[in-house]
């Protein structure tokens, strides 16, 4: 039988439904590989072991029972401490779970950790490394939640987005990241900076995962979520809004992927963004930034001095534009929504880059969201499946991105061309 | 001089620019009507007279300088207790201001205190009585915001609206609600139910007093809160989508208000709502209490004998329905938003009922939202002017209803409606 931390949730789900696994075994078979590997990694900010074993020894029965989730330190937890990434929170200790991590328990999944994000899920960064080496960010601002599932800590971990903070951390370590629709999960007791973006969605080791997850906490119908798709996909094939930003091997893995869906019956048209993308993606980043700096009013009010450096100049910056940016910039990403759709009307996903290149060499920089942010304001499902590595031997993914509410296909997508690359 | 308490915030914002009228003396007015009044009317669950006066004291520069601002009890105060009207939170100190408070705080406001609201801004009332009429319901969810502000309390309180928590109490207590478009203010620090229907607003007893607060508390451009509309306006007149529901004398008011309008040069037009608004209306409930239920389920799991039953029996009927059946709802407030600007075109606003009637006998019922859930989910501003007294002598007032992001219009027309009916 394969290590227990090893499995992936929907194997180990099997597993303890069979009576062949308990919690109990598979939360010390993750703890065992956090003791081992957490001093180089660091996903965890928080990592209590004895706590963790209770929480799994009273798991609640539900399709997640006793399979460990690691949280992203932006959602709250009533039993353990949830800094946000930022010192001003330091010792924070929420009285009550956020809305994702209840639905978790009451699905049955026990809550292993507190995993590292960067400062308020913004820019600058944690202390967690990438586990295929050390030397390279793990990518941000989920940094510790995909390096938990990346390194067979925990099956399944929360992350957040908001313009690539789970498909690029994901990408850069290997393993899959999914977010939802937009509002798929409610952000109560989340600590919410861009109210127009911020969504909350899962990386795990597979897409049957995902689907399993999401399927479980949202009581949504994910179908089976290991059953293939019965015809090839259309795909529509993008560099995004800013191609030149894409390294060879970004450009090199796009079109291999894009050859053996074709290979695999496929069929793959490459096709420039509407306009009506291009405008909503240069102005992301005051949607963004404007909103942050409204949700972060207490914080450059009263703890300006314990703001990041990175952090306050881009808040000062978002401090210059008169609130009509913040309206022109909605607007701008409603009608890329609108036109979103007829652009891939008779498609089924776009097939795109999930992050420019492999992870960058040092902690200090997460890497960049360009390959991300456009598909984060459509609102619809985004999701990075792993595809072998890049020349410095680390992970690289490509992204497929649907339309709103058609979560369930594009899963089923994304294991399609999975399938496909072999 | 008017009591500095009774002063409009306009009016003491000015006296104390003009150094006729400190912050001090301000609070101090309004803590000795608290004082005196506070026993029958119970808008505030948390005063320290003490920390208020600390508060005026350093208030900030801005263009609410020393202006008492009271916060209903949803929003998250760094400095006060914040219960969310439920025992589940009782005694609650958060470690930091939500946005909205911190808004209010930049622009120079001083918190004199956390107002009394429903549980969770749902249903089960707080103590508050009407202040013109203690044995009346002030209406809920904001409560103690209509209450407060009427009873010159304090000139100016935040309310949040997710079906008609601001318009009802303001007009059940004879004074300005005002319900700005969707995501105006930020919602951080606010215990979010419905994600997409909660919205906070102001209560004040002038519409000027609305639009100074919110021109200060959100940097974006009311123009001159007092000017007059340059032309008379073009009004559609309805009576939403449960006409019936309407007592006689909100009837024979809406009339008089249209009368009024019509006398003064507006064009003032009676038509039917379109299907595409029927049918959200429908769906409202749906929208409100599934998400809700995901907001509390935290609470829903953990602290289920805290709940009032009256609030359990909306979240278990939530409960039975599929998550499907939000994303119809979703998809419904979408289709009718874009209605609702085709059903408007060359009008300036919706002219329609605040609440069924007056404020019901007793305080055990905060009254009915029918004449309010529409307008919210429309996401456009919503404010209710009060216009007279009903047969039982409590106040009543109309609703001017208007298009996204078109609030400082909608707020010109509705002093201009109120200039007409004199």
């Amino acid at each position: 039988m394969t290590e227990p931390n090893r499995m992936t949730a929907t194997e180990a789900a099997r597993a303890i439904a069979a009576g062949r696994l308990t919690a109990t075994d598979l939360m010390e078979a993750c703890l065992a590989r956090a003791a081992a590997r957490e001093p180089a990694v660091r996903a965890f900010i928080h990592l209590d072991p004895a706590q963790a074993r209770r929480n799994a020894a009273k798991a609640r029965p539900g399709p997640l029972t006793g399979i460990p989730v690691a949280v992203k330190d932006v959602l709250d937890t009533g039993d353990m401490p949830t800094g946000y990434g930022s010192p001003i929170w330091a010792g924070h200790r929420p009285r009550g779970d956020s809305a994702a991590v209840a639905a978790a328990k009451a699905a049955g999944g026990v809550i292993i950790g507190k995993t590292v994000t960067t400062e308020f899920a913004t820019r600058s960064p944690g202390a967690t490394s990438n586990p295929h080496n050390a030397a390279h960010t793990p990518g941000g601002s989920s940094s510790g939640s995909a390096a938990a599932v990346a390194d067979f800590m925990a099956p399944i971990a929360f992350g957040t987005q908001t313009a690539g903070s789970i498909v690029r951390p994901a990408a850069y370590c290997g393993v899959v990241g999914f977010k939802p629709t937009y509002g798929t999960f409610h952000r109560g007791g989340m600590k919410v900076c861009s109210e127009s973006l911020d969504t909350i969605g899962i990386m795990a080791r597979s897409v049957a995962d995902c689907a399993l997850a999401m399927g479980a906490m949202t009581g949504r119908d994910y179908q089976d979520p290991e059953a293939k798709r019965d015809r090839a996909p259309r795909l529509l094939l993008s560099l995004g809004q800013a191609p030149g930003d894409a390294t060879a091997e970004t450009v090199a893995l796009l079109h291999r992927a894009a050859d053996a869906a074709r290979a695999a019956g496929a069929e793959v048209v490459e096709a420039p963004l509407p306009d009506a993308l291009l405008q909503a993606a240069e102005l992301h980043p005051y949607m963004m930034n404007m909103e942050t700096r409204q949700g972060l009013a207490w914080e450059y009010a009263e703890a300006r001095a314990q703001i990041s450096a990175v952090l306050l100049d881009r808040l000062d910056w978002a401090s210059g534009f008169p609130p009509a940016k913040l309206g022109e910039a909605r607007r701008a990403a409603m009608a890329a929504r609108a036109a979103f759709l007829d652009w891939t009307a008779g498609f089924d996903a776009v097939l795109t880059p999930s992050a420019p290149g492999e992870a960058p060499e040092g902690l200090a920089y997460t890497g960049d969201a360009t390959f991300n942010l456009l598909w984060t304001l459509l609102y619809g499902p985004n999701v990075t499946i792993p595809v072998g590595t890049g020349p410095k031997g680390l992970p690289m993914g490509v992204q497929l991105v649907g339309r709103i509410a058609e979560d369930p296909a594009l899963l089923a997508t994304a294991r399609w061309v999975q399938a496909a690359l072999g």
